[in-house]
């Protein structure tokens, strides 16, 4: 239906029954949507379309659905999603060291491809246009061709570990670690138009020597357009053991190591001193909350409410298939707003500040905000589009705030029945039109049963 | 294609990928089920199944789904679905004045009717097969007929309020709440064989006087077949004023009043005393765990686990869609085993414990253990189907457990296909089978702008 010719492919109208933009206005009701191959060209009300401006006028009705921006994952685990279910009520330490690293170190280029291309179909079925991912220390450009072919947006980076006392045999030298790390990020970083980035990703203070995670950061600094990714104050077990190596808590040892900035973004952040809170705020370092992740795994609830007063980023992640069990923006909003309440009342964390973390609050983390989180002119075509017209949600939302609540707390995946990335679209009428699902789902249950019999 | 003739009616034979039964064996692979018209007469291996012991052998094959026990939800407001979404953010005292308790007493015969319906297609087709309503104290009649056409299994009572200084209209006198309920009691206590019961249901101590929580208890003392369902120990503020008002905590005002035992139903009891955990044990009082609504309304977190050990019923319940905002028992489940664990540790509330607890786990709060909540002979046909086989859980689970994790973890509405209840088929392949959805969310918005009209 869509870009069957160069002429329908240059310009796309949409229409729907309301649009949240993220920009100025906030929300249209009956609006209009118009964008090329490059980019969001206008928006605006449906009274006030003028067809004259534009040569192809074929218009598609997305009727009583509400479109809005795409959600940015800035924390994801592609090559654990082969992993689902496998590794559930378990301990970090167990789930770590009988589960996911021997998972992780079986990988083939097979396993890893399959894992990641399971993740995006899942993240793009569910309007995720956008992610950051975390990977393994082999086989990363499988994944790096994964995302490309699949048509997502993100930063991507091998996991860099030269430490790993919790399991020896996941781990390179430093110089093997950096060595193919840069020959990644002169291959993929900046594809298609700068669709594709990378961030140099060492996985945790813990299994990097303070010279992989000192060297490995010069790279940003040299280019600034790369990102720094790593985790970083999970679990108050994890900080017992960053306290007893180098007599100071986590965010302090990557501040005395220089590692701080707004090109860093950790994920977790859930143990930090006042400290560690000012550091994080004064460097503007960036956080990467995963509410599923830290309930499951037992790690904490992230002081997030606070942490965005003072001033610092917060966006949005599902982690890693074993840790959570989904890849869905919409649990980990409802989430992200429900577990801040019973501490801090109920008007804390209200719908459309949680909806802001998890679209255009990623693009600020990812630094990507002229790019991608709103619907406005010179915004890459990156949305979704939801259908809210259903028995769970019966009454239509009137009000602006009332379709952040219906989004936040009502609606979830299934409710996503199109989703469009870099002007293409990759979900048409609850279908995903870039791969075909049984087959990679039959690949995954192939490739995992030779990677288990690997172990 | 079901009970198309008398001969159909009789015995349907299911086939399915795997079985969870709640029951022994509690799983079985490549298993059937065989019902008649009041039971389930048979479960097992298909390998076992023997055609000749019934007169028609025409096997319905799910396929490679799961058929197990439908959900049964214990703490649900059905006259509250129709404010779903205007009542967000808000701290409990503003949400019950300005908002809940000025809709329910707006609500008319028409209104409320459709406010249950809603509800109990949501249910129906989240797999949701009995539950416990807590009704206003108007126009109850409207929700009862709604349930007994719809086909749900349950107890329900309307709201008993002799008091409401938050808002005054929204009472009525002693007499009239008692002599209505009798009147309800009398008229619908039992119908269809037990499939609609009654439960005498005083909202909460600070709205009923003591004369009318126990002259309303008295009913069940005569009659144990009804129920005594309640509110207790919800938000801090609450047990504040009742410790002023009686000069002691909640379960203990109960307790002093003589309507704590097995027949006795409370919702929430978030804030209990040590003394109050031995008096809801010692008397077998049973709890009602709503997990969305005790985060969203900023209530806090019940010590579920701690109480399930000292041996007292926990089960779970969506309470009202202004307060969660949806009515489905995968959320509930999955928030059931969360919030838990990052103080218990990840291995706490596992995903085996949390299905129980949403299935038989109700039954046996309703005292309802030898009907429902189980797939095995005698046991009534009220069961679930649903397909894992799914983008976001490729794998397919082999042993009993990644079956519980998938249902609990990574599950959600969209994958229940088929629902029977009471040996009826209300949901299959997808759709509902007993109602016009389009046709009831029409008649609910005309309803509300209506119902909003009047306040």
């Amino acid at each position: 239906m869509f870009f069957r010719s160069k002429m329908d492919f240059m310009i796309t109208i949409l229409r729907a029954s309301a649009i949240l933009t993220n920009s100025d206005p906030s929300f249209i009701k009956d609006g209009f949507l118009v964008f090329n191959e490059s980019a969001i060209l206008e928006t605006g009300e449906w009274s006030h379309f003028h067809k004259e401006n534009y040569p192809v006028v074929q218009v598609t009705d997305l009727g009583n659905k509400i479109l809005f921006p795409g959600f940015i994952q800035t924390h994801i685990h592609l090559c654990q999603t082969l992993f689902r279910g496998l590794a559930d009520d378990l301990n970090l330490l167990d789930w770590l060291q009988t589960r996911i690293f021997p998972f992780e170190n079986a990988h083939s280029p097979e396993s890893i491809k399959v894992s990641a291309e399971l993740g995006l179909l899942e993240l793009l079925s569910n309007g995720t246009t956008t992610l950051m991912d975390m990977g393994s220390i082999r086989h990363y450009d499988s994944v790096l061709e994964a995302a490309e072919r699949l048509g997502i947006r993100g930063y991507f980076g091998k996991a860099l570990m030269d430490e790993n006392p919790l399991f020896p045999g996941l781990s390179e030298t430093k110089s093997e670690a950096l060595s193919s790390m840069d020959d990644q990020i002169k291959s993929w970083h900046g594809r298609d138009s700068g669709r594709i980035r990378y961030a140099v990703t060492p996985r945790f203070v813990l299994s990097c020597s303070s010279d992989l995670l000192q060297e490995s950061h010069d790279r940003v600094k040299n280019d600034p357009t790369l990102r720094y990714h790593t985790h970083s104050s999970e679990q108050e077990s994890e900080l017992a053991e960053v306290r007893k190596r180098f007599g100071k808590d986590n965010v302090e040892v990557f501040d005395e190591l220089g590692l701080l900035g707004k090109e860093t973004l950790l994920a977790h952040c859930i143990w930090l001193s006042d400290h560690e809170k000012e550091l994080l705020k004064s460097t503007q370092t960036r956080i990467l909350h995963c509410p599923s992740s830290n309930l499951k795994l037992g790690s904490g609830i992230a002081s997030v409410p606070g942490l965005m007063a003072s001033g610092v980023s917060v966006s949005l992640g599902a982690d890693g298939a074993p840790c959570n069990n989904n890849l869905d923006p919409f649990i980990e909003m409802r989430l992200a707003a429900l577990i801040q309440k019973p501490v801090l009342g109920p008007t804390a964390m209200p719908a459309r500040t949680v909806f802001k973390m998890a679209t255009s609050g990623g693009a600020e983390a990812l630094g990507l905000e002229k790019e991608t989180g709103k619907l406005a002119a010179g915004f890459k075509a990156d949305f979704v589009a939801v259908d809210l017209n259903r028995i769970w949600n019966p009454i239509e939302p009137e009000t602006e705030d009332q379709f952040y609540s219906a989004l936040v707390y009502s609606a979830q995946r299934e409710n996503v029945t199109d989703v469009w990335v870099n002007s293409k679209p990759v979900k048409r009428n609850g279908e995903l039109t870039i791969a075909d699902e049984k087959e990679v789902m039959f690949r995954g249950r192939k490739e995992l049963k030779k990677l288990l019999g690997r172990i």
